[in-house]
């Protein structure tokens, strides 16, 4: 099994996270001297977006961007790779709102972004509730970052007339993620309706949240500024469905089984969170009625224990849900580079996407 | 003294307030049903972003974006009323973001989002907290605003070649509104650094929150959709931080003094919240010592009632603040009007930005 790092590094993928990481250097080097232009006191909001942006991700986005241009005959240059390096902005953006809704303490293996405005605050002494000036702080942090998004891809470089064409994808993409974000939210309210209901509710957030937002859409962003044709638009979205769903069953997978010195989570996070994935619906349906009372009774304690996870995660192996899990993710990742087999791009980019499925659907981070 | 939406219904402004909100209605339809094809769990989604946006609101900065427009010769048009629609959609978006960060219970007299999306939840008896659920809908509906305004603007109709002169203009704005809340929320948790000191940090988040984004930049918009000239957008800016500045001075006098049915906020909800406005940086250098000592007691407290209010709108008034701040108002107001008198654009914007000056300055809402 290679981490999603480690495929990073090798030379199909030609150094992108790194000339990304540059990009988003550059960039957020010019903003943070704006932002200092109206204040100093805005220095630490400079240096949290730059900490969480620079500091991690795997880049996943704007790879897929990136194959996706290349794939319609777009050509290498640092206006594509500014371009899609965008897209860790809107992820960052939405990752800091993500982590307040869910009070997550942690996110990449630092404090979330809410909890550094909260301890400036204490630290400083100054007057009402820390926790309060945090959360204003990552809204607005978070906020700001959806802007510079959007900056970053309108002063790429690249042509009016493919921006132009890009923008109604991109716009689709963002509001896309909103929805699916607000649907998981609700499916942890409602709890799903029933173990059938869970399932389905479950699909379609990862559909919203994962498939679409991870990896078609991605791709379709990168084609479109490029000018690609209907059919390689369809091609993508043949591969990149399938594969967005496999991303998140392993993302599932992770938030149970994960390695909190890998995935920088603390263990069995979603389980603390309540998360209702397909992982947990597929339990539901599977096990007996000792399981389900013992998913009933911790699943979404937000106290759950060392103890609670390894209950939890016993429930989920001895139900056959985890295995289930791993055949969907075999099955969903076939049929994706079935669908890049036949898809009308370029071999470079072929070849790359189908190194790109593999290794989105075997990381352990 | 007028009220802003009285002079909205002078023949001079032409019905633009409705026209606006004609715009917002139609593409708000349309996007309803783009979240109803996701599932028909978003409905609430989409029924709380339509009586936000279509309920209230003084299609302020629509307004100046308009005439920003004509004043240097775009001529009329649907297409430009879409794209200057979407600056009310980008207002919702930071006023569900605000509220949510100052737990404001109401807003145009209505619960604020956070509390319809609490409430749904404690309706419905779903899991886990209301109040979370309520932050998460309104962090999420907020984000979907800021996505929506951009998506209004570039399928406005406008050309292509107007989108990318505006783009910059919008995406700075954008910035600028997050910078300035963020120095806002900062302001009241650092409580400025003494009585000279809280007058410049409250100027300055004036400055972004109010001068820059609600005059300034929307005249900037509309000028930039339209090509317009150098000399034109300086004029705007000779005219419109002056204006802006005045705006927020009376907007500073309205949340002390406005009156609870004109406003639809509680009468002193601003003395509640701990705002650290320039009427209150005035006060603090200007009282007595039992004015201080009133002051530091009351200002911020969540819990002040009726007679806590009054006593520090006496302190206000008999330290001279409030006249003073009517001078400045004055004086701003003034003085937007003599730059727009020289300013090179048309005689219909100039007449029409003279009445929207005295309407935003002297309003009681």
């Amino acid at each position: 099994m290679t981490t999603f790092s480690a495929a990073l590094a090798t030379p199909d993928l030609g150094g992108l996270g790194e000339r990304v990481t540059a990009a988003l250097d550059e960039f957020l080097d010019d903003r943070a001297g704006w932002l200092g232009d109206i204040g100093p006191d805005l220095a630490p909001v400079a240096a949290t977006v730059r900490d969480f942006v620079l500091d991690g991700g795997k880049r996943l986005r704007p790879a897929f961007a990136y194959w996706g241009w290349r794939g319609v005959g777009g050509p290498d240059g640092e206006e594509i790779v500014r371009a899609v390096a965008c897209l860790e902005l809107l992820h960052a953006g939405a990752l800091v709102h993500d982590d307040l809704m869910d009070a997550s303490e942690t996110r990449r293996g630092a404090p979330s972004v809410h909890r550094r405005f909260a301890s400036l605050h204490r630290r400083a002494g100054w007057r009402g509730s820390p926790d309060a000036f945090g959360a204003a702080g990552a809204i607005l942090l978070g906020d700001l970052c959806l802007v510079w998004a959007d900056t970053m891809l309108a002063g790429s470089g690249l042509p009016a007339e493919g921006l132009m064409r890009a923008i109604p994808v991109y716009h689709e993409m963002r509001a896309e993620l909103m929805a699916g974000q607000y649907l998981d939210v609700l499916a942890q309210a409602t709890g799903g309706a029933g173990p059938a209901g869970a399932l389905r509710v479950a699909q379609r957030v990862a559909r919203y949240k994962s498939a679409k937002y991870t990896v078609e859409r991605p791709l379709h962003l990168g084609a479109a500024l490029a000018g690609g044709s209907e059919p390689a638009l369809a091609a993508y979205t043949a591969y990149g469905l399938p594969l967005g769903e496999a991303f998140q069953l392993r993302d599932d997978l992770l938030g149970v089984f994960g390695d909190p010195a890998e995935t920088g989570k603390p263990a069995g996070d979603d389980l603390r969170e309540g998360k209702r994935t397909a992982l947990v619906a597929l339990t539901l349906e599977r096990t007996d009625r000792a399981g389900a009372v013992t998913m009933r009774r911790l699943l979404g304690d937000p106290d759950l224990d060392a103890g609670g996870v390894a209950e939890l995660r016993e429930v989920i192996v001895a139900s056959g849900a985890a295995g289930a899990v791993e055949e969907l993710i075999a099955e969903r990742t076939s049929r994706a580079l079935a669908a890049l087999a036949a898809a009308p791009i370029t071999r470079q980019a072929h070849d790359t996407l189908a190194a790109l499925a593999v290794a989105a659907t075997a990381r352990r981070v």
